[in-house]
Order: structure tokens, then C-alpha cells, then sequence
């Protein structure tokens, strides 16, 4: 890990830093922490991005901890990073210019169920695993699924999505109303707990998404969905991309339910065999999962067989029992530590890029011929129910030729996708990482949020650094 | 139709409204209208709210000719007001401080149809009917149904939804991406056709329900949906209004996918026997569509049956084949016109009101209570698999006492959505008719909205007076 020097012209002086953490110390005691082990713990951790590490760590309670934080920091025109689980791959959590990070993990009561109603009310630092454990006896689930067991919170201020969102969205579709503690320090509600509202401006989508550039969540209103009684899922090999994503995109058309449908290519395949001591063809698969009534799913299957055969499907393995399910998702579960076995020492280099569904085989294949050509090891997992897809190239960081020649790949794959009309973030967030590629995407857009940042913080104390350079 | 006398502190002088009005003449000729009937017929006319006119009507053709127009506007102080087809019901396209009207409805193009994608993009003044007629050979629709064949464009500035929201959300659920004039002239894209992005702030939810007050939507790529292969209706009658709203409540938490559910209250449905010469039962009745395979249907309509027996339904009659379909939806279709021969020489003053599901019942028992007491003419109708209902106050808008009257009601009906925890407006907007409970609703956050409107229109001139006082 390595701290690399603050760019010194935003960061705040030494005296303001210090004025904060007295205070801060004086009124909450051991809430706050300087510990060097512990900043460096909370500066980003699970990607290749350099640390970045804050000043200090305060541990919120309560979204009053939350406001009077804030205030303070207002007041001093110090840095505020709010902190879920610390699994941004954008380097979201990262300090470029110090400050206090943080961290609501403690905010982990789920406040409310309402079950009649499905939905219920959490304080941000609650974990998706937490929450489905504790919904188990209501049928009810959270099921929002990005593969790390983050904060709700985190995903709301990242518009997370994961394997799930071809059926159920992302969080943007799935959050009724947020607590948020805006710049200044006071307390908003953005919403109620109506399905649908016409009240004014759209706060809640406002700070969903923003990562915690607007304003720190600390409760959120999301909705539940009922567990479908029948669950079944299929495995099936292609004999190449093409005919993978095509079968994706006729199942769209025709109007089947999916819960969700993963693509694997082939050195993805052959990396989860090697983990997880597995013997799977090594050709694009496709891992689908179907929900519904029991007989609702059988004829699904059945259609999705039928439409997977005309596309040249080669082989096709289908279960229901929760078993036999378990078992046929092991290799799609363990494609991040399948990843890292694949090229020992090396880096996890995240990618995410999301196109429309019709571009989705010209962008896979093209993409396929640039990292054969480019020479990098990368293998490719989508969730190609929506068009997005990631691209872990496994690198070795310290090389320095080989990080430029990794740069430029990523660079061509999401000016790739944005020249298909796509984006490059379908799902992780633009943090650190993707500045310039949101300029590239939305152009003078991004000049009017910036406006609206300065707007409502117009001291660029919340998360700064993240989405916009300075 | 009375027109009332402007506010003139926000007003702008003649002289700016003349150099504006000469310039566009130079500039564009026809396109331009000052006739007074033309500027009677862009205020306000689908509602109670009294007539504010423009100086002016603009009849725009292209995005091009929109930013022009803004730019002038821009450099001279003058209020702007979008005008889709002036079906909003709140007062929407009311010119309180006079100003320039743009009329979108030339800009009724059909830009592109994604097939695969299931997308379209289109200009902002093609109406609802009109993209669903251009799509009939493609098996996809546009489901958003507000009731009124308004335009998209429309739809989206007052984040519209309708019957069939339950299954497949509200505008802001269907947009991908929006072309926006902003308040300076600049032409911003605010998303792809991605299906979904974590790429900055959600530029595109912020003008969907802004009523116009951000910026002047221009062209909107919206998303498209399958038609489902069967359809099923029922429609069946309840002993009372909380029978209906529990089996409505149950048939959701069951999972149910219901295409729309519908109430109407006892009074309704009167008015609704006599207008479409009908002998339904005059008791509450429940109106449900379902949607899917032959088979999912058929266990779908024998589920609800089961549920709606359990909540003591007296009749259940139910119809697949299209003509017998729309005769059982002919009364709800009706219900516009049956309210006004309910009350001859009567006005429509719609409600809006949305709460949780769980409370559904609590609130429609405690405004029919209150309907009896006021002694209102005011049958119900809801989209209650929403939690949403309409009280359609027929209202004598000349007779001062009574209008007192229905005031005070709708504020008391209002307040109790609120207290609730459910909202003034599920679908129509805020408009003029509904600031002061918008503020009741949101609180300090509507300081904060005022700020985003302050930052990206800093001379107000888009749409004034709507969502906020002055």
C-alpha cells in the first residue's frame, strides 16, 4: 500500500485539522480516532487506486452524531468522506485532501419493518446480508445483490445494482426516501414512505448516486420484495460470444421473467474451474436464474431452452432444489477469488462498463480481440441482462509498462462503450477513477452538476475529489 | 374562464416582453403567436384554477429552435412556460407573470425505435397515443397512462403515471436518458442508452417532475415494454371500502403481478351505471388486469379469486377476449365524464393524494367520513395497488361558501395523506394548486430545492410560480 502526497492547494491547514479533532475529541471521546493503523484502514482498500488516508476516523452513532460532525467540519471547511464497508472499486472512500472519514458502521439499526407495506427503514450503515437475515421469517427480501456485502448506504450513494437488477433495478429504483445531513449540518427527509410521489423535485435520486458528494445518508426507506416460491436456474455453454448474448437478447425480447442472467466467457470459466475444482466446458456461459410460481418457472425454463437451442446452445443444466441451485452458482459466486488464483501477485483491476443490449455482442467481441491483442490477462464477467459488463484485469501494478498498456486498454474500452451509446459505470460509481470518462460521456452536463454541487456545498467539504477533479 | 390580475413584482416590463416578442418575430415569423384566443387556450384549461395568460405562444419545431428561444428569453428577463397539451391539473401551464408560452407540439417526431433495445427515442410532443399507435406492429408499448393522451414530454415534467404504474412504475421508472434545453440556451444529453449507469449525478431524474422549472425537455429516450401475450380482467364488488383495500393489500404482498387494480367507490360507480347506462352493483368495486403467459394468467386470476373471496367479494365477473375486456373496463374508462353528469354545470377538482399501502383503507374510510360530513359531491377512484386515490370534488366554482368548503377538505384530506406518511400529489405535481403542501410534506428540503432552481436558473424565468411561491 502506498500514500501517495496530498495535492496541498485544496487541502485545509494543519490548524483547521487540528481545531476539528479537539473539538471533535472534547465532545465525543473515543468516537474519534487518529490511530495511523485505523486511517489507514479506512482510506480505499480493494482497489489498485494509491491510499489516501484521512485524518482522522469519527464513528457516528446516530444521524445527530451525523449533523453535529458536519457542522463542525463546516465550520473549519474541513473534509468529510463518509464510510460504509470501504468496497468502493472507484477508490470512493479515499482522503485526497485528509479530513475525517466517516465511518457509520455503527449506524446499523434496521428501524423499521412493514411488512403489509414492503418496505422498511434502516440507518445507512446496515449491511444487505444483515437485513435478509433479519427479514428471513417475513418472506420479504432486500434483493439488491453487488456481490460485496456493503452498507445500504454505500449502495445507495454509488446506484448499485449487481446480478439482480435485470429484474428488480437498481437502487435507484428500490429507495423510497433518505435521511441526509446536508453541508451545512441540518437534517432532511427527501420523501415519505408513498409508492410514488409528484412532490417537488426528486431529492431521493439526487443523493442516490452522488456518492456522498451532496451530503452524508444516514436512513434510507428502501423497498422489499416478496421471495418468488419457486426458484429454478440453468447453466448453459456457447460456442462463442455472439450466440451467448444473442440468446440473451431474444429471452429479453420475448418477455421472460429472468431473476438473473450472468455471462461468463471462456478464461473466466477456466479460472473458476481451477478454483473451484470445477469441469465445466470452457466456452461463454451463461448462469440464468428464473422466479415465479411453480408452474410459471417450468414454462420458463422450457421457453429459455428452447431460445438458448436456436442460438446453439451446447450443453444445459438446469435444477431447482436449493442444492443442486447452490451448486451450479458455486463458479459465478467465486469469479473474484477465481480471478486473483488466475495470475498470483497480481492486482484486481475493475471495469464497468454497460451498453444497450444490442451493442452488447459487438462489445464483448471487440473488447475480447483488444485483450488478446493487448496482451493482458482479463477474463469477462456480465450482467448481460442489462447490457453491463465487467472486465477484471489482473495486473502487475508495480510494472510500470504494463500499467500504461492496462490504462490504455481501459481507456479504449470505455470510450468503446461510450461511443455505442453507452456508459462507462453501469454500477460502480465514477469516485476516483472515471473523471475524465464522465466528461467524455455527458460533456457540458457535468458543468451544471457541478452547479449543483456548489449549490448546496458550496465549501466542497462532502467527498471531495470523487466525480469532479478539483 | 376569468382571468386574474398578474403579480407585478416578478413581472417582467413591457418593454422587455416587446423586445423579446419583435425579435422572435424577425426571427421566426409565424412561429410566433400573440392572438388572444391562442393565448386563452395555453393557459390553464383543464382545471379550476383561474386563467393567467401569456403574452405570447411560440410554436417550436426543433430543439434548435427551443435554445434559441431560451437565449432571448434569457438575455431579457422573460418567463418561459413548456406547454405540452395542456392537460395538466394543477395549473401547470399558467403564465402568472405573463411571459412567452412554448409550445412543444410540433416537435411530435419519432426519432428512432430500438427493437432489441426495447427504447425509443422521441420528441417531446408526441403524445402517448400517438407512440403507442407507431408501435403497434412491433409487439412493444409504451404503458404509462395517465388517463389523458398528453404528451411525453409532459409525462415526464410532472413524473406522471396512471392505471398501470403498479406493474410498471411511473415516468421516472421509464426514461433513460432526456435532451434538455437548460436555462442559459445550453443543449445538455443528460444520460445514454444504457440501461442503467452510475455515471454522476442522476441529471435525468432531477428534471423529470421538475414541471418545466429547470429547464425545457426536448427529446426523452424512453423505455418500451412487451406486450404480454394474454390478458385477463375481473371486476368484482366489495361489501365495503376496506374489503377492497385489504384484498388489494393481500393480492400485492402474495406477489400477485397485476397489469393495473383499480377502486371505485360506491358513489362512483352510481355515477359511472348512469353515464354508461351499466347495473353494476353500487357498492365498492375493484377493476384488475393481468398480464403474461396463458397459463401464468390463469393461476393469476384463479389466486386473486381466492384472495378476493376471503375479503367477502359479492360478485366476480371476469373476461379475457378483448371486446368482453373493454366492455368490463368501459365504466372505469368513463369515469371523467360520469363525475361531470353527476353534477350538471359542476367543475372537476381533482385530488391526488398517495399513502402506504397498509394505510389505504384507514385513509379512504376517514375522507368518505369526511366527504359525508362536508357534504361535497365527490366520488372516489384509486390506482390502489399504489396506495394512490383521486377524490374528484364536483364542485359549483362560482358559489364562494361552498368553494370555502371544498378548500378546507382538500386541505384536511391533504394533511392526512401527510400525517400518513404518504403525499399531497402521487402523479399530477405541485403545479400552483399545491405549494404550500409541498412544504408541509418536505420541509427544510424544499429550501434545498430552491436552491438547485436558484442555481441552474438564477433569473427564474423558467415556468415562475410553479412548485414554489414566489
Amino acid at each position: 500500500m502506498n500514500t501517495i502526497a496530498r495535492t496541498t492547494s485544496a487541502h485545509p491547514s494543519a490548524t483547521q485539522i487540528q481545531a476539528v479533532i479537539s473539538l471533535l475529541r472534547e465532545r465525543f471521546g473515543d468516537q474519534l480516532s487518529c490511530n495511523g493503523t485505523i486511517r489507514q484502514q479506512h482510506a480505499n482498500s480493494t482497489s489498485w487506486h494509491p491510499l489516501e488516508v484521512p485524518d482522522a476516523v469519527f464513528f457516528a452513532t446516530s444521524t445527530q452524531d451525523v449533523a453535529e460532525v458536519v457542522k463542525l467540519c463546516a465550520a473549519h471547511a474541513v473534509p468529510l468522506i463518509p464510510y460504509g464497508t470501504g468496497t468502493s472499486l472507484e477508490a470512493g472512500v479515499n482522503a485526497p485532501f485528509g479530513g475525517i472519514t466517516l465511518d457509520l458502521g455503527r449506524m446499523n439499526a434496521i428501524l423499521q419493518v412493514n411488512e403489509d407495506d414492503m418496505d422498511c427503514v434502516v440507518q445507512a450503515g446496515v449491511t444487505r446480508k444483515q437485513l435478509n437475515t433479519y427479514l428471513r421469517s417475513t418472506g420479504l427480501h432486500f434483493p439488491i445483490d453487488p456481490g460485496a456485502d456493503a452498507s445500504i448506504g454505500g449502495m445507495a450513494s454509488t446506484r448499485a445494482s449487481g446480478t439482480s437488477a435485470v429484474r428488480y433495478g437498481t437502487m435507484k429504483d428500490n429507495i423510497l426516501a433518505l435521511t441526509v445531513v446536508m453541508p451545512d449540518g441540518t437534517i432532511c427527509k427527501t420523501g415519505t414512505r408513498a409508492r410514488k410521489s409528484s412532490a417537488g423535485y426528486d431529492m431521493t435520486r439526487l443523493f442516490i448516486g452522488a456518492e456522498g458528494t451532496l451530503g452524508v445518508i444516514t436512513e434510507l426507506t428502501v423497498k422489499l420484495h416478496g421471495i418468488p416460491p419457486a426458484i429454478a436456474v440453468a447453466v448453459c455453454a456457447f460456442p462463442d460470444l455472439a450466440s451467448a448474448c444473442n440468446t440473451v437478447i431474444a429471452s429479453i425480447r420475448y418477455g421472460l421473467t429472468l431473476g438473473r442472467i450472468e455471462l461468463l466467457d471462456a478464461v473466466q470459466v477456466r479460472a473458476c474451474n481451477a478454483y473451484s475444482k470445477l469441469s465445466m466446458q470452457e466456452k461463454p456461459t451463461l448462469f440464468v436464474e428464473f422466479g415465479g410460481t411453480e408452474n410459471a418457472v417450468s414454462e420458463q425454463v422450457e421457453m429459455f431452452r428452447q431460445i438458448a437451442d436456436e442460438f446453439g446452445c451446447e450443453t444445459f443444466e438446469n435444477a431447482s432444489a436449493p442444492d443442486e441451485r447452490s451448486r451450479l452458482w458455486t463458479a459465478r459466486h467465486d469469479v473474484y477469488w477465481a480471478c486473483l488464483q488466475l495470475r498470483p501477485g497480481s492486482k484486481f483491476i475493475a471495469t464497468d462498463v454497460c451498453v444497450p443490449i444490442s451493442r452488447l455482442a459487438d462489445c464483448i467481441v471487440e473488447t475480447h480481440a483488444d485483450i488478446e491483442e493487448t496482451g493482458v490477462v482479463a477474463p469477462i464477467v456480465g450482467h448481460v441482462g442489462d447490457g453491463n459488463f465487467h472486465v477484471s484485469v489482473m495486473a502487475n501494478t508495480d510494472d510500470a509498462e504494463e500499467m500504461e498498456r492496462t490504462k490504455d486498454f481501459i481507456g479504449r474500452l470505455n470510450r468503446r462503450a461510450i461511443a455505442m451509446d453507452g456508459t462507462c459505470t453501469g454500477e460502480h460509481g465514477i469516485g476516483e477513477g472515471k473523471r475524465e470518462f464522465l466528461k467524455e460521456e455527458l460533456g457540458a452536463t457535468v458543468g451544471y452538476m457541478r452547479q449543483l454541487k456548489a449549490a448546496l456545498d458550496p465549501n466542497n467539504i462532502m467527498n471531495p475529489g470523487k466525480i469532479f477533479d478539483l
